[in-house]
């Protein structure tokens, strides 16, 4: 039974296999074509044309069985060989060997995936914000469009720089190179491809007009080249495919490669990267239709799919977001249609590679632009501009990092100054000072609340990060300045000196030894200029420490209140009779 | 004017110099007396003996008219040598090279300090905490005991190395070179030092017993070597000490050397830490006699204090804790008793050096012993424990890494693990449950307050961290999870099921835009499931962000309210009548 379970969890398709129906059938056939037509062209732009291809066969089979997303369809997505190519192709020239390392690192990336998974430990793809993500993939896919330059221009030698400016480079040095037979045919496929994609996005109904787009594409401009011979005068084609299955890559796998640390830290960076995407999507589509996701388990999916596809001459692949809207567009029930996809490509790669022969590059180009276009995702960047403009630095590092230094110099930065903000959040914390909002028990900050005006005789001050190392300095200081600024206010005013501090600890959700240093300390700087210190509302495991380090002892058990409004009137009582000890019992809480 | 405040800014002693008085004098000179007492033994304790003495000469002078403390007193920390060798022993192998390098790596120190005190950047010395460098000094502090030995037990050669191991393995393979007269002598002395350090200790009155028990020892074992001319049986002793002041070491700093980026790399990691230590020093006394020290202008003090030191042959020198503590007791009143311990020691370097011929090195490290055993703080390191298990993992940590690694590891192992928990009290924040507290309108943890009972038909949630993104999906799965835990027991129950979901955002000091798709999901989740998300008291920042986002206008103005109690208040009264909104706009808050 345990087992039964065991079974089920790590392969979802022994809980809806036995249940599936004509029905489903029904739909997944149809939005598994649907995919295939959109994963065939999108996988022969890929270089080599032909791992496009196989990397639609084999690992989309292996998600069927054990993806838990009923919407994702799985595939290379378009960035991904040029990540594979930035971490791994500065470093080896020779085309061969690159190939096989490329293997090997989505091997390790699939190592990587399903160890993350199986120790549950998915939750790293957290520290990939989704500003991150956006300026990320929108750098990646800038260098690509612009790498796409080569085939709409029918350029020969290219970089195998991935920055912007070495693409560039490469571009405009080969001016005389430029063929324009070429480029005009670019020109009008993606006028086409972009034009659908308008179209189908403004009608979401007609998803199929863009879906079809590629294949089409394909298809005129193979008949186009065929007829023309286009192939003679300057235009590039494909040429002849292999047909067949994927080889078997397994004992091709340089494991003795001096690369191999270089192949392990690609595939380190790029499985964690390709996750963090295909879990954001799988999420996304999970969430429109009222089902969960376990992170975990779509990374372990996405690892033994990794590990299957570097077995069988498969590009990195993951959950894309492009085909999975196709599929759910098309109606898709189960991960069945991956299945149907797979058939589509493998039928393809048994008998069809022929007619692909005429296929011009430039048409493969335009559909790579076309896709690479629509993730830069220029709505995202000017949505976190508006809300966050530390999220939109993120961002913009991200695609700098990206665009103009390499994928590691990228995604480093944005993670660490991701990091370093919420560093801040608890290093620098706010604190403010409180104020009586009339006619209620209410304290909140007089900032934010013009209503809530100060109490006269004392000074109520609020902290909102836990108090540790990194604040506690600070916090220190700021106190006493609150506390120096308030009575040098109030004698200039002549009004009645400073009595009593509240800190309202509702927000202290931690506090660590050096917290409670500080708590001393600046309890001793009051005491010096006799002020009461009085704490409200802290929390239990505030509570617990400062009953451990005995700083309870220290402060009096009486100074301790369950509320803010509790502190004032208790105070106010005392302020007001002879024997305050006595009152503050009453009313005091531990 | 302003040229005079900023001069006064750099040189506090033109502000309390005018001032200055006979009264004060006469105090200065005796805590000044009383500190070259300790100076000098402490100074002729490290190796070589003679650079202890010209550190106690040059960077005094500098930190009194520099320094903002008026009972620091400075000078090399004993472990200061130690850090340095650590750094630079493990590369460099020559003597002289070695030294000329610890004199280049006191410059960048120096440098360093002043760079981020001018910087105003000296809050980074908050991210050594209290626990690591505790564990820290402890660490250090074993070592130089440790390594101690080869002058008790006489020993002629020992290990360079300096990991508690390899010195207690040269200790213990070297047993046939053993010298007992040595071994004896060493005894007698650090348990007299010892006595009359526990004798002070507990009778504060009578702290010059202990202030005095070194050159005490100097003297004594000086003419005990000299009556019974012991320096020719088995025990070493100081010998020939050039006379006269610190040597010019400028032109010698070896800035070509191929160790400069070793020599940088210890000068930033020493600085630091001694800058830490010796602001901490500084503040302890500055908040028992009520003044205030800025730590950035200490930080300018002591990297000036150390770039004039290496130009003059001295070791890397800060505000030294027992010294400071000697100088507090003989009752100084300013910075002028550096100066008088400056003069005292510059005397000795002028006339007295021929004296100390015959002082045993087993006395030396006896006094270099009883200092390091003062700074192995058993006592923090059990409160760490009772207090905070995890501050107590952070100093052992330092302890171990520097005892066992090298001072690089135990750094950064305690500062990664001190900053990881940081991370963590955002990354994985508390979220709980709220309850009524009978007979008011106040809400708190179900699991902290017993009385605190939940009211039927809300879940009252409180999260308290910043929400962003490297917590937004924990916090959507902690959410929704429970929401489907609370409707499972409301449904096994048998009661009145769920209406309203409050969450209380008062410790919600911020929000990135990962958090509001968070906040917006979490929305759309719960209205699928025909659950009403409510918010109570956001900050001021979160308003902003969420009206920015527009979250505020798909949440709806009317469901954000003041306090948790006033949420439920209106959502009650709507369950009861007929028309929800014309209600909720009567008592809402924006």
């Amino acid at each position: 039974m345990i087992f039964r379970l065991g079974l089920q969890y790590l392969f979802p398709i022994l809980e809806w296999g036995p249940r599936y129906s004509f029905q489903f059938l029904k739909a997944d056939l149809i939005s598994g074509i649907f995919i295939a037509s959109v994963a065939i062209p999108h996988g022969i732009a890929n270089q080599p044309p032909i791992l496009g291809l196989y990397s639609s066969f084999v690992p989309p089979l292996v998600y069927a069985m054990m993806g838990s997303s009923r919407d994702v369809a799985v595939g290379t997505v378009g960035v991904g060989p040029l990540l594979m190519a930035s971490m791994l192709g500065n470093k080896v020239k020779a085309n061969e060997t690159c190939l096989h390392l490329a293997f090997l690192a989505t091997f390790f990336a699939g190592v990587f995936q399903a160890l993350l998974g199986l120790l549950r430990l998915g939750f790293v793809v957290d520290f990939l914000s989704h500003a991150t993500i956006v300026g990320f993939m929108g750098g990646a896919a800038t260098v690509v469009c612009l790498q796409q330059l080569k085939g709409i221009l029918g350029l020969d030698h290219f970089t195998h720089g991935t920055d912007i400016v070495s693409v560039m480079r490469s571009v405009v040095t080969q001016t005389h190179q430029w063929r324009w037979e070429s480029g005009v045919m670019g020109c009008c496929f993606l006028s086409f491809l972009m034009l659908t994609k308008y179209f189908s996005k403004r009608r979401p109904k007609f998803f199929w007009v863009s879906a079809m787009a590629p294949l089409t594409s394909v298809i005129l401009g193979s008949l186009l080249v065929y007829l023309i011979r286009a192939d003679r005068h300057g235009v590039q084609v494909i040429g002849n495919l292999k047909k067949g299955l994927n080889p078997p890559s397994l004992s091709e796998l340089p494991f003795g490669s001096p690369y191999l640390w270089t192949a392990i830290k690609a595939g380190i960076v790029t499985g964690i990267i390709s996750a963090a995407e295909g879990i954001a999507v799988g999420r996304s589509f999970a969430m429109f239709n009222n089902y969960h996701i376990d992170g975990n388990k779509e990374m372990i999916a996405f690892g033994m799919m990794n590990i299957a596809g570097s077995f069988t001459s498969c590009y990195l692949t993951t959950g894309s977001s492009s085909r999975s809207e196709v599929n759910f567009n098309a109606g898709c029930k189960t991960a069945m249609s991956n299945i149907v996809m797979a058939m589509a490509v493998m039928i393809t790669l048994l008998f069809l590679t022929p007619l692909l022969h005429y296929t011009p590059i430039v048409v493969l180009s335009s559909i790579s632009i076309a896709a690479m276009l629509g993730l830069i995702d220029y709505d995202a960047a000017i949505h976190l501009w508006k809300v966050d403009k530390f999220d939109f630095i993120v961002c913009m590092t991200a695609y700098i990092g990206v665009g103009f230094g390499s994928v590691e110099i990228g995604l480093v930065l944005a993670v660490a100054i991701s990091l370093l903000r919420m560093l801040l959040f608890v290093a620098r914390p706010r604190t403010s000072v409180l104020g009586n909002i009339p006619n209620s028990k209410i304290y909140r900050s007089v900032d934010q609340y013009r209503a809530a005006s100060p109490v006269p005789g004392f000074l109520i001050l609020e902290i909102d990060a836990p108090i540790c190392f990194a604040n506690a300095g600070y916090l220190r200081e700021r106190i006493l300045r609150w506390i120096y600024e308030e009575e040098d206010k109030l004698k200039a005013a002549g009004e009645s000196s400073l009595q009593y501090v509240i800190v309202a600890m509702g927000a202290v959700s931690n506090i660590d030894t050096s917290g409670i240093s500080m708590l001393e300390e600046v309890k001793k700087s009051m005491e010096r200029r006799e002020l009461k210190l009085v704490l409200a509302n802290p929390g239990g495991e505030v509570m617990k420490k400062m009953n451990k380090s005995k700083f309870i002892e220290v402060l009096g058990q009486e100074w301790i209140y369950l509320t803010v409004g509790e502190a004032v009137g208790a105070c106010d009582f005392m302020l007001h009779t002879s024997n305050p000890k006595a009152m503050a019992d009453d009313s005091s809480m531990v």
